[in-house]
């Protein structure tokens, strides 16, 4: 694996596979007595955020102190950042204080690859989300959610999520999420159906691994994961679309549609959830849909990734007799 | 004890007094080498604040840390919630990363007995204050400091307040620190006297279970602690009162005053203080007033709240063979 | 040493020598396996700030929790403090809540000695930056960096800076920064040069224990290290220099005027920098701009002095029989 997650695109198969695997080991941390591994005692996580993400932040947070990490919050708001200093600077700083990871979350798409390519920094460098370009967590905790629910826990282990179906609906266009998704399942071997008003649809779509749609119902019975991206209303306006009752009435999911899904598919939705627009209560409310366990993979998924790009100073412990061990190597450092 | 902390009103007599007898264990993590304990290690607490308080995110900040739980700080400004996020879809949220403990401060009274009482969350819900309702790790702390004073610590052990004559004073009407109080004083043996202008008296007073009374001077003389409320100046208008200095003049605590007091009583605030207006220097800076010692035993009582609830994964400890044991214990997990 | 730092003039030659020192000695941690030292546990920090300073925040929430503290982060907007509760009530709660250290940022020259100095407080103050008055660890960082630059790693241990011609350049007036070098300098045996606009040169500076000039091409030839002062635009009227250009022209550093100094001389800046004002890019990404490496030598310059002002319940460790033994000291508490 590189020593970065800028893009899912940069994610092998082998790669994806790897994080997914280590999130399921991660995910058992959470039966132990102690909630905690000490793999990355010592190690300095900084979150950098240049945007408001009180949710990407706190799953990162959780995931690197489950870890042992240190943690930092830096908000670029108010600070010298907002005063004109270059992501340069900041950077070097970063790099400077020990930062061991930079978790970035940036407004402008490109920043976390500037940031990751440049030179300025020997830490590791998560994309948490950068314009409306990628958020690889994401993918891969949907990913994750996808292949536990399909596949099965113990089943998906080394298992990709070759021949599912999975459609993806809503505002594609300035949808990091769904960009993200789009690389990370056709590496692991899905097909994918993207469905969107023609207004938000990218307009380089053609060259996509996927195919476009227009028409909800139709795909619905051909669906293993029925995605529902969150409307953001600031971006809906007249220029996209009419109505936010039309949008509801053309792509919003409800029963009577979720009905038409396989009786073994998922709805899926990264959250916060539009009660009432995208998403019914009733749809967002039943056993079928996976948004809080997603929010749960989250934490263990982006443990996984922390601990494959940072290492740790001591391997993942999973069974008991290891974590003897690893107390007892920890004891004598 | 129940799983959640919402309301004094909910707490027995014997809950009470196990919290009392439980902060006095934990007063003495201060007295350590090292003045934390490792019971809630691979525990996570959330601070979920709707409004600002950084008095009582710090406070139970420190319990938990103190404690050795991760804490997250979550301030809803600026997150998603204020976007518009429903409490319901912060709640799962929270609960699936894995939050053991919701510390929740919330503008809107009832809104910690939501999220208690809704399944959304396994966690403990401990109020942190909640609109003009209730905050009762505020009045668990003023018992905690009453009976420290009152009875003493060694010798208050197991007890109550029985029989102890309490007198709160001010902007009942708006004041949860009151209400919290009035419930748990009194569930503790205590006899309660309010004094406020008339026009910040609650409606329905008559059913509390507490004495009114409009003459502060008469009631000093039989009072064993004088709880001075904070005015809010936001709330101090015409129609309440006439004056910031009438409301001094009639409600306020002097030196004279002060010396009205049996000389065993004492001055308590639940801070910060408006020197000069509810209070004078003289009688804040005086030996009698608890206000300091309300904050130290904040952190105490918090942290019992907290271990109560949580159960920890390890037994307190609070001598020093139990120490070593749990050392042990903890290495070998 | 004195329990607190409020000024580095309050500092010896002893003192100092003994912080930088120890921050070589914090500066190995970094080489170590994990990367943290247990002296600090249970004992809290408190970042007390006023006013916004991220990097500043940063580091020293990267020293606390590099020694094992638990780091209590309070900005006072938004708090109580903003509310009108002084500065008195704010000392006496985090002393009440067992702050062991609080390290002050305020926009009033002086806050942190009267914290200090007021009685309210046991812990140890740490003054963060105070008005236009004083930044001592700015100073002990900047002190470390030129021993290690000009005297050597292992060579600079228990030396000063005697002899050595450090020059200071720009805005001194508004500059604690300024203030605090010339005192720390001195008292390390430096000589010490301003040069500055007229206009920005303080009115008592003929008492300073400096040179001034007015003449920055005369200077550097003669100088073993040239500390350029971020300039604060927001500071930049007209009534104090003419146009940010004629600034950049007199007083800037470029690579012409980088070539008129020693070849063994460096470039000093305590960021964030403004590239093209005060420095040019070229300058500041040479091999001579220290700026980077000073905020490395921040973390370990402000671990020091926590680590010497709290004492620590345990030895500083440097070598792996000590971690040894101190592993086992902290098992058995």
């Amino acid at each position: 694996m590189k020593r970065h997650l800028i893009s899912a695109a940069d994610l092998t198969r082998d790669d994806a596979v790897l994080i997914l695997d280590t999130a399921e080991e991660m995910a058992r941390v959470a039966d132990r007595p102690i909630k905690k591994l000490p793999t990355l005692r010592g190690r300095t996580v900084v979150n950098l955020f240049f945007e408001d993400s009180t949710r990407t932040r706190i799953s990162f947070e959780a995931a690197a102190k489950r870890l042992s990490a240190d943690v930092i919050n830096f908000s670029a708001k108010g600070s010298s950042v907002s005063k004109g200093e270059s992501l340069k600077d900041t950077a070097l700083t970063l790099e400077a204080m020990g930062a061991d990871a930079v978790v970035i979350r940036h407004h402008a798409s490109g920043a976390p690859y500037r940031l990751a390519n440049s030179g300025w920094i020997d830490g590791a460098v998560v994309n948490a989300g950068d314009g409306t370009h990628e958020h690889p967590t994401q993918a891969l905790l949907d990913a994750f959610t996808m292949r536990r629910r399909l596949v099965g826990r113990d089943a998906g282990i080394g298992q990709d999520l070759s021949g599912r179906r999975i459609t993806i609906v809503g505002d594609v266009l300035h949808s990091r999420v769904a960009r993200s998704n789009v690389h990370l399942l056709t590496t692991l071997g899905a097909e994918v159906t993207l469905v969107a008003p023609p207004t938000l649809v990218p307009v380089g779509v053609g060259s996509w691994p996927c195919e476009v749609s227009y028409d909800l119902d139709a795909v619905l019975p051909k669906s293993d994961a029925v995605m529902m991206l969150r409307v953001q209303r600031e971006r809906m306006n007249a220029a996209f679309f009419p109505t936010e009752r039309e949008y509801s009435r053309r792509y919003g999911l409800d029963g009577d549609r979720m009905a038409k899904m396989p009786e073994h598919a998922v709805v899926m939705h990264p959250g916060p959830m539009n009660r009432g627009m995208e998403i019914t209560a009733e749809v967002a409310d039943s056993d079928r849909c996976t948004a809080v366990e997603q929010v749960a993979n989250g934490v263990s998924t982006r443990m996984a990734v922390l601990y494959l790009l940072l290492g740790g100073s001591e391997p993942a412990v999973t069974t008991s007799a290891a974590t003897t061990n690893n107390a007892r190597t920890e004891e004598n450092k």
